[in-house]
C-alpha cells in the first residue's frame, strides 16, 4: 500500500508516530510561516501542516504550490494540535510533513467538492465521479451498500437462495415496453431485457429451490420521471408452500430488521387497509398515514338542497384541516388554485370555517344554513377552529384530488414528519382494471396473479369484481413493494390469458414455457420486490432516488457522462443484420 | 405456511408429534397393505406410509393413485421406522399419514428426477426447472449461492464498497463484440451491455470510493464454446493507492478464505510464474502446475546432426514422460495421432524409450546414436523406465502442442487429481501483443493495463518487449481471475491509444470521459476480476460451467426453454426506428 494509514484513522495516542497517508486536497491555508493542507479519502479529513523551522523550507514551497483536489502522499509525525478542532473525529491532532509526493495533480473542479456544492444537477451528472467525491452522495452509496448487506443477511437466514436470472430473454408485450437485443448469430431475432425475473423465479419455484431472491437489474423502456431510471434495481423474492399471509410475516420481519439494524428504530406492526377502504379514506393505494385526516362523504347531507354543484356530482368528499379556521381570503385561495391545477383538475373548493364561537362561515352559506353546516361539523367530528375542504365531482377523480389536497395540507400542518414511520399494507387489490382506450381488461399486477379463491367464480361473470391475492407495502406514502400469490395452475393460467384478450396461439407462444411448467407439478407459490434504489431513498427519508444510483440517467434515459446512447458503426448494424430507418432531420 | 416442517428435519426425537409436509413424490412402492410415499423437497427426502389396519382405507386408495412428481401435503404422526435407512437423514422414521391432500398433479416427466438421469443435456435445458429439482444440480447452485455469501463476507471486511454500476453504456469496438440495444428516446441511437464495468470501477476510483466490488452479469457477443455463455458473472474488484503486490495479496487471501471456508481446504503460498518462464517450461499462460513434466529444450543438442526435422525446427523441445519406456508401438501410435490433431497441428512425435538396461530406444535411432540419446536423458534428468517426447517446429506453435501433449500424458499418469489444488500467480504479461490480421498491436489484457514503469521508455522503440503490471490467477490450469494496475495519467493514456491504432478523435469519441476524469486527480489504482460461474465450477473440481448456472444458453446462444432469441413486432421495431434486412431465406 502507498499508505500506512487513511485519512479517517489517526487519533491522539497516535501521537509520535510516523504515518503516510495519501488522499485529495480538500483544502490548502497559506499562512505564510505556516501552510495547513486538509486531505481528504473515504474515511474521513487529515490535517497537514508544514511550518518555518520545523518543515524544510523546499517543502514549505512545495505545499504551498498544491492545488485544490491534487493527489498527493504524504509522510510526516502524528503530533498534537495547538487547536483542536471538535467536529472531525481526527481533529486532536495534524501530521508534520517531511516529505510530500505529487501522485496527480487536477484540473480546478467544475464545481466545488463540498457537502454543499454549487453545481447543478446536469453538472454534477456529467462529472459524477467528482460528484461521487462528496460526503452526502458517497453516504448514500455507503448506505445502499449497507442495505444490501443487511437485506441478504436476513434472507440467507431464512434459508433463502440466491439465484442469478438471465438479462437475455424474451419480448412480452404485456406490461411496459421492453429493451430488446438484436442477435447476431440468430439473424432477425432479438432478446429482451427482463423488466423482472418474474417468469424465471416461478419457474425455480416449480424447481423445487423453495425460497429465492435476487438483488437484480430491471429494464423498462418507459418515459421517464423523476423517480423512474430505465435501468433500476429490485429486491426480487418467491416462496414455495406459503399463503398470503405467510408472505407478509416474512418481509414485515425483514422491514423492521433493516430499520432496526440501518436506523436503530423499532417499528411498530403494520397497519393493514384494503384497497377499497384506502380508496375512500384517502383516495390513494399508496396512503401516506403519518396523519388521519380521512375523507367524509356528504352527498346524503348536501344533495339535493338546489346546489348544483353537489347535486349533480358522483360524490361529494371533503377533510377536516385541523385548527386552520384562521386561514385568510388568501390562503384560501392558494389552496383553491391548488386544487384547480391542471394536474390535479378540481372544479373548484368548498370551505367551512369552524368559528371558535361555535358558527360556521362558509363559501355556500346561500345554500347551506348555520345547523346544515353544523351537521357537518359533527360528520367530521370537527372543533371549533377546525376548517373543512370539500370537492365534488366524479368519484376517481375527485378522491384523487382531494388525497392531493390532504398531502398538502398535511405538509402544511408539518404532520409529515420524515423521523415518523408509518408503514402499511394494501391488500386486497383488484384482479383486473379496465382500460377505455383498449376496451379490455389489464391485470393491476401482472397475468400471473392469482384471483381470491372465493372470487374465482365471478371471473366470467364481473371480471371488474374480482379481488387479487395481490399486496403492497407502502411507507409513509410511497409503495415500498408489491407482490401476490401466483397462479400454479395451468388452466387458471390459460382463462387469465383469455380474460386478458391473449388468443390461445398468443399465450402458448409467449409463455408455453411457464404454463407447460405447470403440468410438471407446481406448488403453490407467491413472492414479493421492492424498489431497491427507492427503498434506499425511503430509509434516508429522501424523496429523489437519483443520488442513490451511482451513475443515473437522466429524464431522457441518456448518461451525459459518458454520453450514452450513441451511434454505432454500419458494420456493427451490418452484423446484426439490422438498418436505421431513415428518419427526416436525423 | 402449508406445512409445519420440511422433509429434511425430521428425526426420531419428533416421533409422536404431529405433523404436515409439502413436497414432490419422489416414488410410491406399492406392496398391497401397505403403500410408501417418499416426499422430497429442497431440504431432503421422507418417507410417507400408509397400512392397512393403521390408514383409513380411503387414503390408501389415493395413496396408489399418486403418481411421481405430484405435489402433496400430507397430514399425520412421526412414527419410528421397522428397517432404518441409515443412508438418509430422515431414516429413521417415517410419517404414518391421516389426511392427504394433492396441490397439483403432474404429467410423466421427459426424464428421470434422479441424480443420475437418463436426459440428455438438450432435453435438460428444455425442461430445466425439472433438471433443478436433480440434488446434484441443485448443490451446484447451492454452492454458488455459498460463494456468493463468503465472497461478500470477505471483501466487506476488508472495506470494499459493492456499487452497482449501468448495464445501459456506451459500444466500444475495442476487444470483444458488443451487445447493443436500441434506443426508443434517442432514435438512431444504441446503448450496449458492458463486456465488464472496467471504465466505470475505475471512474469510482477516481470518486474516491478507494475500493470497489461488484458481482456482475458481463456480455459478450463472442462465437460460444463450451466454457463460454454470452452474459456471465464476474466478481470485479478495484482498489486505491495499491501497488501489484498489495493486490495479489488481498486476492490471495480471499482466495484461501474461499477454500477454508466452503471445503475446508488450506491452500498453501501461491506459486508464482512470469509469463515467460510460463510459456518455455510449459507452453501455456495457464500452466497446469499440480504436476511438473516441465519442458526441455533440446537445439542446442539436436540441431546440426543431418535430421531435417530438426534442423529446419526454430525450436526442439520435448518432455519426459516418467515411467512410460513400456508404451507398445500402438500406444505410441496414440500419441502421434494426438499430436497431429487438427486442434494441435504437430507434424510428428520423436521418442526416446531409457530402457531397463541403460539402453535407449529413439524413434530417431539413424540420426541419434546411444552416446546422444543417453546426452538427451540426462539432461531430461530421465532415468531407466522414463519415455521421452519430443516436438520440433516454428516456437509458438511447437510450444502450444507439446502443452497440450503434457496435459494428455498427466491426464494418463493421473498426475491431474481434482483433489489437488495448484495455484499460481502468472506475472508480467507483455503489454502488447502483435495481431497479423489488422497488422497492429492490440493490449493483451485492456488498453486501460499500465506499462512497468521501467519498460516505459521502450513504448516507442520496442512496443512487443513492454511488460505490462498485469497478472492472472490460474487454478489446476484453468484461468480464474485477472486483473492489473491501470493507467492513471491522462497523457500516458492518450499513448496507449496512439499505439493501438486509435486516431485523437476516435479515442476521444469513445474514452474521452475516462481520460478528462484523470485531469481532475486520479489516484493509483488497480483491479482483478473473477469469472464466477468458472470459479464455482473449479471450486467443485467441474469442467463445464454450465450446471453452476441455473438457466443457461446453448452453443448458439439460445435459451431453449423460453425458446429466445424470438421474433420481434413490427410495432416495437417501428418504435425503435429500426428495420431488419431482408436475408436470403430468411
Amino acid at each position: 500500500m502507498l499508505r500506512t494509514h487513511t485519512c479517517g484513522e489517526l487519533r491522539i495516542d497516535h501521537v509520535g508516530r510516523q504515518v503516510t497517508l495519501c488522499g485529495w486536497v480538500q483544502r490548502q491555508r497559506d499562512k505564510g510561516g505556516v501552510v495547513w493542507v486538509d486531505l481528504r479519502d473515504r474515511y474521513g479529513i487529515t490535517q497537514l501542516i508544514f511550518e518555518e523551522g520545523v518543515t524544510e523550507a523546499s517543502l514549505i514551497e512545495k505545499a504551498k504550490s498544491i492545488g485544490r483536489e491534487y493527489v498527493i502522499k504524504a509522510t510526516g509525525e502524528v503530533v498534537e494540535r495547538y487547536a483542536k478542532n471538535d467536529n472531525m473525529p481526527t481533529g486532536d491532532i495534524e501530521i508534520s510533513v517531511s516529505a510530500l509526493a505529487f501522485l496527480n495533480g487536477s484540473q480546478i473542479p467544475p464545481f466545488t467538492i463540498e457537502d454543499e456544492t454549487d453545481g447543478g444537477e446536469t453538472l454534477r451528472m456529467k462529472y459524477r465521479y467528482l460528484d461521487i467525491r462528496r460526503k452526502p452522495i458517497r453516504e448514500k452509496l455507503e448506505l445502499r451498500h449497507l442495505m444490501m448487506q443487511k437485506v441478504r443477511e436476513y434472507l440467507n437466514s431464512e434459508q433463502f437462495i440466491e439465484v442469478e436470472t438471465p438479462y437475455l430473454i424474451k419480448s412480452t408485450p404485456e406490461g411496459a415496453r421492453d429493451f430488446v437485443v438484436p442477435s447476431r448469430m440468430n439473424k432477425n431475432e432479438f432478446y429482451a431485457l427482463p423488466q423482472s425475473p418474474q417468469t424465471f423465479k416461478q419457474l425455480l419455484m416449480v424447481g423445487g429451490i423453495d425460497r429465492y431472491f435476487q438483488i437484480v437489474k430491471c429494464f423498462r423502456d418507459e418515459d421517464l420521471r423523476a423517480d423512474r431510471q430505465p435501468e433500476f434495481t429490485q429486491i426480487d423474492c418467491e416462496m414455495s408452500f406459503v399463503e398470503q399471509e405467510d408472505i407478509l410475516q416474512t418481509f414485515e420481519r425483514m422491514t423492521k430488521f433493516l430499520y432496526k439494524e440501518i436506523k436503530g428504530i423499532d417499528l411498530e406492526v403494520f397497519q393493514r387497509i384494503s384497497y377499497d377502504e384506502a380508496m375512500r379514506k384517502y383516495g390513494s393505494d399508496k396512503p401516506d398515514l403519518r396523519f388521519g385526516m380521512a375523507f367524509v362523504e356528504l352527498n346524503e347531507e348536501v344533495q339535493g338542497r338546489g346546489f348544483m354543484v353537489f347535486d349533480s356530482a358522483e360524490l361529494v368528499v371533503g377533510i377536516n384541516a385541523e385548527g386552520c379556521a384562521g386561514y385568510t381570503r388568501k390562503q384560501l385561495d392558494v389552496l383553491t388554485d391548488f386544487v384547480k391545477k391542471p394536474q390535479i383538475r378540481a372544479k373548484g373548493l368548498v370551505y367551512v370555517k369552524c368559528n371558535a364561537d361555535g358558527t360556521f362561515k362558509s363559501s355556500v352559506d346561500k345554500f347551506f344554513g348555520q345547523d346544515a353546516l353544523k351537521g357537518w361539523a359533527e360528520k367530521f367530528g370537527a372543533k371549533p377552529g377546525d376548517l373543512l375542504l370539500i370537492l365534488a365531482g366524479e368519484t376517481n377523480q375527485t378522491r384523487k384530488a382531494l388525497s392531493e389536497l390532504r398531502l398538502e395540507i398535511g405538509s402544511r400542518l408539518g404532520l409529515r414528519d420524515e423521523h415518523k414511520i408509518a408503514a402499511v399494507w394494501v391488500l386486497d387489490f383488484p384482479l383486473l382494471e379496465w382500460d377505455e382506450e383498449t376496451e379490455r381488461y389489464h391485470a393491476m399486477h401482472h397475468p400471473f396473479t392469482s384471483p381470491k379463491p372465493e372470487d374465482i367464480e365471478k371471473l366470467k361473470s364481473a371480471p371488474g369484481a374480482v379481488r387479487a391475492n395481490a399486496y403492497d407495502m407502502v411507507i409513509n406514502g410511497v409503495e415500498a413493494g408489491g407482490g401476490s400469490i401466483r397462479i400454479h395452475d395451468r388452466e387458471l393460467q390459460a382463462e387469465m390469458f383469455d380474460i386478458l384478450g391473449f388468443s390461445r396461439e398468443e399465450a402458448e407462444a409467449q409463455f408455453g414455457f411457464l404454463m407447460n411448467a405447470f403440468e410438471y407439478g407446481a406448488p403453490p407459490h407467491g413472492g414479493i420486490a421492492f424498489g431497491f434504489d427507492r427503498l434506499c431513498a425511503i430509509m434516508a427519508g429522501e424523496q429523489n432516488i437519483r443520488d442513490f444510483i451511482a451513475f443515473p440517467k437522466n429524464n431522457s434515459g441518456r448518461d451525459v457522462m459518458i454520453n450514452s446512447p450513441a451511434k454505432i458503426s454500419e458494420e456493427q448494424l451490418n452484423e446484426l443484420g439490422i438498418k436505421r430507418v431513415e428518419l427526416n432531420g436525423l
